[in-house]
């Protein structure tokens, strides 16, 4: 392991740390040499350690996961300072300490940090999470009393694992931070300062704003996704189909597209759908209310209505245009 | 306008036609130069024109649309022999007439070819099309007696129009063909012949059989990806929503790739819900069906089944890992 508290160039971080916010490079808000614990090494937390280990004079990172494999091959690659065999081995000393695990796993690892682990943790150590979903995570944090800052970098990529992990996965995405009732004075800067270290951007807001809201543009897409593998392809929900052979023989991009979702990590998406149930629950409700007036248009008693229908495919297209330009402002 | 009877290779195209199917270069199956019109010059007319210009010794290509500015952009590249002011002006002499319009103008275009256009068409014109619902084209072209064999080539982009046209979007892909009763003797091989020279693998279809399989992979998305947009961006269909905002600014790949179908081409997406109405609601009644039961898992009176749901994600993902599966085979 390299002594990076010795290393050249910490005294540069004390100055820099002067500097007026906003100026100069990206620096940890406090003007110590920060210890990372990763909890979970898979894309997020692979990409989390790539993208701290561009300022390596700020940070040392320790990485665990339940396989130990992605944390093994970042120590040989000299990516983490050290690879732990145990989260209780990982969390020894640690300044900040991130589940970056599928939701369900999140929720025992907190559980765990707030129990048996409790005694491993430094004094001041904070927890916080890259988990998709807020209100459950948050939530139980509080119940256990945990020192806990949440977050969901609203980042990812098709693949996951380790070996997808980007250094600049997070680069200019929204970076989504909920303090728990149980964070201190100081540390929703904290969390902060890692997700803008990590070149996203803090975005404050309440667990249940931002999980009506990725209910929307994340969770209801992917249950749609695999609905709709099922609905065509005859899974336990519906119906047999001998006739998918001939329609998945003339698939093309349209098709593709719209059932990447649904090759995805099974337990993160099972994760996702469990701890935020209502809130996607309430998003399909939506939908089906808006298919139901699609088939009236459809299949109404005089026939489809090409006008009506038209109209709408341009209401929708106009929605994503103006989106987009909001977005370009 | 180059004489291309008198250009050289014409002698080898007589000599290769007498070769056994299946070997030497791709030609068409009778051995004169074919005149080809293309009443329609967008993304698919125009990757047509591109796909048999890598065999100019075998076709010339006449091309009209209702701006003509594709054609004239494409005469000037000498991508075609003529851009003609008319649909009159483009059949003239044509042995193959190509409908490529969106499914509504399509239909406008079969009547005029069997109406006042009759009068132009030499008497073998052989008419096809490349829309992408079969059974409301292949009934207009029978009601109205055209000698006509449809066709739709399973290929296509996100962005459409002339500028977007290849040479290789055929390339590998499916092409439908579906012979009118109106259809002669070796008027299918005509249009296989067509479909091979532009790269594409013939599919011998019934109507009925094409509609319901691209209702599945292709129209049902596209409407899906209508009402995700609706649903939670507030169109005619849904209450309106003030949370929308907020989620656009935390939408990500997955949001993006599930609205991309949402973006294209209104008049399109507006004529293939018309014209293949049926086989889509039908579908979207199957989805919904599904979509029913996931309600009952994430929201049923014992709260959300995260083994249920995650079994499902698991099966919607396995269903496609099999029909990758089966296709690589």
């Amino acid at each position: 392991m390299i002594p990076r508290a010795l290393a050249p160039g910490r005294a540069g971080i004390l100055t820099a740390s002067l500097a007026p916010a906003g100026t100069g490079p990206v620096r940890p808000c406090d003007t110590r040499l920060v210890k990372v614990a990763l909890l979970g090494f898979g894309l997020i937390g692979g990409s989390i350690a790539y993208a701290l280990r561009r300022n390596p004079e700020d940070w040392t990172i320790t990485a665990w996961s339940p396989t130990g494999g992605g944390p093994a091959v970042a120590r040989a690659e000299e990516l983490i300072d050290e690879a732990a065999d145990s989260p209780a081995r990982a969390i020894q000393g640690a300044d900040l300490i991130v589940i970056a695990a599928p939701p369900l796993a999140a929720l025992d690892l907190i559980d765990a940090l707030a129990g048996p682990l409790i005694v491993e943790m430094a004094p001041d150590a904070l927890v916080t999470d890259v988990v998709s979903t807020k209100s459950a995570i948050v939530a139980r944090a509080e119940a256990a009393r945990l020192r806990f800052v949440g977050g969901h970098p609203m980042a990812g990529r098709e693949v996951g694992g380790f070996d997808a992990a980007r250094p600049e996965l997070f680069s200019g995405r929204p970076w989504v931070i909920v303090p728990a009732s149980t964070a201190r004075y100081g540390d929703r800067e904290r969390i902060e300062a890692l997700a803008t270290a990590c070149g996203g951007v803090p975005v404050a807001m309440s667990a249940g704003d931002h999980d009506t809201a990725v209910a929307a543009i994340s969770h209801l897409p992917l249950v749609v996704a695999a609905a709709l593998v099922e609905s065509v392809a005859g899974g336990e929900g519906a119906a047999a189909r001998p006739d998918w052979t001939t329609a998945a023989g003339l698939a093309a991009t349209g098709w593709e597209g719209m059932t990447r979702l649904a090759r995805g990590d099974v337990a993160m998406g099972a994760g996702i759908a469990a701890t935020n149930a209502p809130a996607i629950a309430a998003r399909l409700r939506d939908l089906q209310a808006v298919l139901a007036a699609w088939l009236v248009y459809l299949d109404g008693p005089t026939g489809p209505d090409a006008e009506r229908i038209r109209a709408r495919f341009d209401e929708a297209r106009n929605l994503l245009l103006a989106s987009d330009a909001e977005a370009a402002e």
